[in-house]
């Protein structure tokens, strides 16, 4: 079967930018999945905060993993989100296993986030041609991914 | 670092109720993760219901996830939901990339369930005399997928 | 048309547990009916504390009844709650018909209470080999049914 | 104990409103356990849709049997609302036992409110010169169940 | 100033309609100021819930007090809720002054009750042919009291 | 396709009250687009009341509109509320182009309000014997119309 | 009957505080019920703005009332509020029949509320040594007074 | 009277975003009066996901409608939303009359979503160098709309 | 470790305040603990309506036991709640063990709360000089409690 | 007065639930105690976060409290939860007076909730037999403290 | 323009008054400005709590500066709280640019919080014969601020 | 100490983003303070409108202050929002002190307003290159206040 979902864009818009959806999908899959991780593992005196606020960035993960996936459905292309997906393709920091201190837990964040909203600025300026719709979602993304890496760093100084 | 965190439980019974609960919370991240593929790759003349069918199945199988693993913490057992632990042990089906209609996401998501439930009755057995709590969770757990299991056997009747 | 909805349940454990849901729902309905018919019949000086009170038993065997029917059909069986069959089955005490004075309404209630938990009680241990899941809930049930159960006492002593 | 609650009705106009009155509670009663009984037993493609439109219908007849009896007794009339007497005096049509099609059971569902509304109408002109205002309480009963009597056929067409 | 509120009435159908409500306006304030007055008074071993159910009965009073008022300047009559006119047109039965036992509060709310609904019948007569939609909302205030001369009555009972 | 919807009404009453209805859902819709109109183009020192005004009556006209076009339904008759349909048949005044003075706009709507309630008014004396159910919505709906109609006179005067 | 509530409070105290009290009883009832007056009343361009700041004042007025009454009751002294009581002792400015231009109101409200805080200055002084209970209590209602005096004085300027 | 609103845009600017801002209210509001349509007379197995389904366009169309026309108005320009405007200018594919089947209705509404969202997106780029702020709405607006649809689509898939 | 609080009071202030705050702080927690006593062994026709005034009553006396007790904090002084400072220094009357007739409840509340509001009494007038922070703080407390006074009288009158 | 309250359970039965119920009212009553005593004494960099861990430790505790307590009564048991038998037969391990370095306060915290944890448990197996309505509560009681065992534990790693 | 808003007050009242209230909304509006700074800049192994403590001062400051300058207007006296203004008067300590540590800002706050709190009590003494009702309101503002200002210490403890 | 919070953006992109966010700033943080000024200030006829939009205007300028300083502190900028650097470096129009005509208050809202926007505007073309996502607040910013620009012009027209 193809092409069930038609689009107005042309197909090498099409391409690039459910290239950049599909990928931030994946990567804000396993940021949710880390987050998760953190969230049962970490230890140590900062736990309560830390544990908090892993949530709150799970939660974030989780809504723009979704909003990224529609807009992919949205342009006629099929998103991708499966475990071993994500597994093999995922651009985040691998996250160890077993109880974690919260000083590293912070660290481990702190890098993943950059290493994703890295890879988010590049297909911002991907996509700006080939769809302004695909490009705004993905500035909506980075804006909120940035100011979690500013509080996390900020936990970190 | 060694067991941070400890437990009145005997090092058996910790055993044994920990690997029950380990193996649910990486069945049910997969089983959320199966419903957002779904979710987004639903087509079909019954694509309303069963797309937000499938945000039910995955807001139940995140709240169990939360349940289960932070019942692994109670008992000082640190759980792994990291994407390749998922992708590498999960006991869910897996489930086909790109474009579904609605007959075969049903049917997916009923052989997905019945799996998962088989698994966790074994486990509810298994964890009788190891931990009554450990046992009650997991009784809930397969309570609703039981009841979820039914009503996506009904759409499928 | 035999057996739409299918169970991972034994035959003999899905019978055992099966009849347990299917009368409990039956005594759960009545119970229900002869809330609202006390609601609107009762006279006397503690007119409203004993007509709110009876809301709140309606509102109770109501979500019981939903809950019990819905376990049934998650094994596989299907619950008969017509009005027939409730005239014809339940366990719980006839209500006489017209005004009621709020002193005999409440023995009334106390006497059907303590019917419908003895009943329950006998299904419990039943359900306990064929389904945990099955007891699990009927536990629940006679938890509450029990606590009104002594409210309704207290008010009589 | 012969008549606790006065009214300002003449007894010729409390005894046909109170008739009106008594005979909808029945009927609305076994409306809302046919809705059950259908909500719980229902099996097919349309599974969900009928499935929650059968809850908005008996939280409708809920809603207008408690306020039908409690008119009842506003006028000084005791309603029965009992299981025998539903049983014994309902206009509704039988509903089959056990699982049963989707299709099947939206015709069950719009052949009884046909004959609800039907019933209601003849009470809506009996009661205008008894009491405007029980007339006025079953105009509202049948402006929603009419409704309800279009969405259950615009369901069929 | 005159008739700075225009109507689609005639001036014949206006003067019936705007007596109706302006007499209802006056009624239903007495009715909550009585109400208020027994709210503070009451003593005795029913105090709490006649005490609520007081409340409950200035409220209905309130809010009908204002769509009867709002009703009235809808068809350009100015109704009169002042102190002095409430004093002197109320058709509510005086209500004594100090400290007052529950019975006797109880009694003397359904008395007055029973004196408002009957004035009430006759405004509903009267206005019918004057104008429909007042009608409706005097129809509306007496289903409401009636309801809660039930409630009184049946306390006394 | 015909008749797709059946109703308890006679073949009479229905073209009576089903007539009544497709016109009252005309002149609403034009209501509210007129409300939006005024809401947008209103300008002058009474701007924000005049302006939040509007929205309240443009959410009264779509509330209404539903009601009535969901009551045609109830009785078998399609409702037609296109574009088209509105621009040549509503009984509603023409509203001018461009910014328009606070007083003006005020006036504009009083005159609308009181053709709209007019031929409403026709509509309840027609509908009466042809179906009281009608009869009712409409009544519902001048009353709300006519308080509007006098808090937006109350403002010119 | 006498003196069913004891208090903590000297005869004299009681005394004191009871009749200030009493008397802001009756003087807050007859600002709600010319609070609601005008709110029925008021036409002119502020008319909106005017007639939503009356209810404002009027759920002022209400809810001081109350908390004065019970206030009285706390300390042994029954509060009366009745109509012809607030008709006869009220210290408000009479309010004129009929329709009210706006600006008429506003003046009329402010010199009510002027005369109103005025006099509860006065049992400010007085309570303060009687009962520092009441005394805080009356404070709190000028000082909500003496806001919205300003509110309504703004309007006029 | 010219001009009463400035805008700190230069007049070419000024002309193409409010070109582009009033042929959008013109196609939206259209779009909303269409989903209405609909909603009322769709018929068919799907009846009850398709009406809801169209509720949710229709809020959709209604907000953003709101959005457009009011930044019309932030850059000075008046819109037209009146009914003859829309009927002649509108964008939007006619709906027929009467009954329709589902599966019709779906058609049809994929087919009006399309020619919407084409129109925007010349506007969008037409938008860009007059007046970015107009543009992130249409963006927006475009993001909504292409969401819509796919899913539309994928119920026709 | 001493004083890491520290306050703007002087030493004498300080200690008549603190000794205020620490002897409410007591008492407040057993009525508390009494509140919840009574709660559970209530018995008798008026159980329901005791059940729950004394429900009201805990969570009254909690708020302001945090109250006082996050007073004593703030100007530098330790609050201690412990069970046996409780048990050794309360004020309240001493509760009987076992059920007890809900008269009997009354009348032991009534007592209790009375002893509680005339310690309050001397602590107002003790701290007024040393500090109005706190004296406004055990007014608002007397104040409630002193309504609760009357309340539990009245149902005793 | 001996038992107003019956129960279906047999005396033996009756007497251990009871005694596990009783006992844990206790050790709860104490622990709410000392979480609120912690509350207000705690000082130190982690100040706010353990400020507010320990009132979600207090509601947990009262909870419970409330549950274990209703359950004594519903099986015919009158618990005793006054300060002088909390002080005198608590579990919970003895909290010291004055500021507490917020260090101190968790390991403190810790060791009371394994030694309450310990008790109840043993109750757990030793109301099996006895009441499995009972057994229930308390495995729901453990299940949530162990999970904030584990919580301070983590803070303190 | 002069005194367009009147008092009850004397002139030299309302000088004293007033003076305090207009020294107390500079304070408190440079308090909520410094919080803000503080909780942008705010870096260090805290920060999340800090982060949102802050947010907390900034609320308090923020309504009880809205509180203060109506009492202000209220009492006729016109308050200042431009920039220029807060700039010059206030009585808080400077804050320093540029990132800050938690353990700085904890300190930081701790001493502007005591420096506004030490005038607030001077102001307090000084209104107490000229306004009771302001007096209240700077009792409720020391009552707030003194609690943060224990929880500040707390933290630095 | 220099630079804790790192960022992607290059040095160059990072000054013109940072200086455009940080004048925003203070530009917000003074129009917030303009408004509380007005908010307080405003007498005549218009007050309740212009009292109440002025809230409206402050809550805006509040959240989008702290959208802007946030998105400095995620680019690694400290933002700088000190009673003396709004005095200093705001683009607001001074606004007069002492009580201000609702005319005057409008026409200097509206200038303010004017000046505040063009700033804005010059800063989202000079953020473009710098920073896309810095650009995209400047936009929603621009966007909201040319909104209330518009509303506060149609007022004075």
């Amino acid at each position: 079967m193809t092409d069930p979902i038609s689009t107005v864009l042309e197909p090498e818009q099409q391409r690039i930018a459910g290239d950049a959806l599909c990928a931030t999908v994946v990567d804000l899959i396993d940021l949710s999945l880390i987050g998760k991780q953190a969230h049962w593992n970490v230890i140590g005196p900062r736990f309560r905060t830390v544990h908090e606020a892993l949530d709150e960035l799970v939660d974030t993960a989780r809504g723009f993993t979704d909003a990224a996936a529609e807009r992919a459905t949205a342009i006629g292309v099929s998103p991708d989100g499966r475990a071993r997906t994500v597994a093999a393709d995922s651009g985040a920091d691998p996250f160890p296993e077993g109880w974690q201190q919260d000083g590293d837990v912070i660290r481990s964040i702190v890098s993943t986030l950059a290493a994703v909203v890295r890879r988010l600025r590049e297909r911002i300026d991907a996509s700006e041609k080939a769809d302004p719709v695909t490009q705004d979602l993905l500035i909506d993304i980075a804006a909120r991914l940035e100011q979690l890496h500013w509080m996390w760093q900020a936990q970190a100084a």
